[in-house]
């Protein structure tokens, strides 16, 4: 590295990318962002970043460019759509890509960028907002040795725990899709669990008390259970991500001929909660599901706050 | 309470059974034991224990009974078979009743039990072998003020943590059936996963490091895949106990016209598994049932141990 401070560009300013592109600066790297939302940039301009009018014009000087999105589609408009940023950026730059993507596809954007002379890493992310912006993610980062040399500096700024998980593209969304499998069936079941618990007229917080000591216990039962507790489902993380996740996953299974019953039995659960006008709200909103069918009481009521 | 030892009569000198009558021993009672397997009681009575040749033999002079077999129609058969300790017990005794059972069941057995002038104790337990033999169960206990109060120098001895759900049988058994939903969806669930991982070419070591890192971790993920990992199925908790407890939750759900539908795809993974021959391994088994179905690798292969 020299002495000047690496270019990092930050493709999507929403609630993680945002927070990313703080830690990436008071790591002292220099920071360009571009959002399809004019405000976030604004924001990100005032503050002190180099707001930009488009992911290629964030892209130009980056030797890193750290793509925040929803998920593959998005991922490759950044990389190969109108003013995409793999024209844009220079050759030997890397770019990190953090959406939850089939890890084929992850393969697939890798290999066409690679062709022309940049490196991919990829690098699902899991955290949340608020660790994002303390630089204290968990990254699930594959790649080649050159993709991980570049993407160094903004790795060590953003990431509490990287994770180096294989040598190609690919393995990190595999490894972030099985955490995502499970993290939706455990709040599908942590849902129905809890609903099903109403229904017998159980005390709810002495079930959340029992469990959380018990082996029944998941990381989602204990995260996500107290927004049932207290009838509060302003979305932390919606009900959508989970009907896109277990989406992925099903996709992935089903070209595979891979059967998972339990993780669709948990996506049709996510649909339902969806389909039922919840996809904003906090992924919680599943246990509404199950109350609303059955007629049975959870504290604030059943009905959707989106 | 007198100066003289109270007189506990455990039913049932299984793995658990066994070792909650050590703990009871070791905590100053009098001790009598029963089973249906006389090697069980033979080796109870060479370790000082007061051997019994029935259920109605240990506990003619007991103020606690405490019935620790398998399923309902055992515990109903213990209480009111032939031999059964019902009518043997003295008047204001206690029955302690550790079977994981509907709770519809438990509700039933304590009305006949107290119509005769004894106490019904709902306390299912949790916590396995070497936890029952050093008295350091999760008891989950409910049940009116002088069953407790009857019952308390055994749960004394007996239980770490004591959960108080109730002043009636029946809300015990419900807050088991919770756990015991969540337990077997976990299993299934890490088992489809693990499996899943394999078929992707994972690192199955490196999928264990990071999910128990992750949002996608559970209790039961943490404690069953390393059998996975280590291609070892020799039974701690066996298949067929969840084909027992998540066909108990479909019972009530069914009669209850509640939907659980994430627990009824558990469910077919454990009946798979036990179909398969594999009812006697260790629950973790139904890895190697994706594994199979799939023609996927899983450390130690996976053939049936039984």
């Amino acid at each position: 590295m020299s002495d000047t401070p690496a270019r990092v560009a930050v493709i999507g300013l929403g609630s993680m990318g945002y927070g990313m592109a703080q830690a990436l600066r008071r790591a002292g790297l220099d920071v360009s962002g571009s959002d399809v939302v004019p405000d976030n940039v604004a924001r990100f301009s005032a503050e002190g970043g180099r707001g930009a009018a488009s992911p290629a014009d964030a892209a130009a000087e980056a030797g890193i460019v750290v793509c925040v999105v929803v998920n593959a589609a998005q991922t490759e408009a950044v990389l190969f759509g109108p003013d995409g940023v793999a024209a844009a950026m220079p050759e030997g730059a890397v770019f990190v890509s953090c959406a939850t993507m089939d890890p084929e596809i992850a393969r697939r954007l890798a290999a066409r960028l690679e062709a022309t002379g940049r490196h991919y890493l990829d690098a699902p992310i899991s955290g949340g907002a608020q660790r994002a912006a303390q630089g204290e993610l968990t990254i699930l980062a594959s790649g080649n040795a050159a993709a991980f040399a570049a993407a160094r500096p903004a790795l060590d700024a953003m990431a509490a725990k990287l994770y180096e998980l294989g040598d190609a593209a690919g393995q990190g969304a595999a490894f972030k899709m099985i955490n995502q499998l499970l993290a939706g069936v455990h709040i599908a079941a942590a849902s129905e669990a809890m609903a099903f618990a109403a229904r017998q007229g159980l005390d709810l917080r002495k079930v959340y008390e029992v469990i959380t000591a018990s082996a029944g216990n998941s990381w989602m039962f204990e995260n996500r259970m107290p927004h049932v507790l207290d009838g509060d489902y302003a979305p932390r993380s919606a009900v959508d991500i989970f009907v896109k996740d277990l989406g992925i996953v099903q996709d992935m299974a089903r070209s595979q001929k891979f059967p998972v019953p339990v993780a669709a039995a948990a996506l049709q659960m996510f649909l339902m909660a969806a389909g039922a006008g919840m996809g904003r709200d906090d992924d919680a909103s599943v246990a509404r599901i199950y109350a609303q069918v059955t007629g049975t009481a959870l504290p604030g009521g059943t009905a959707s706050t989106s």
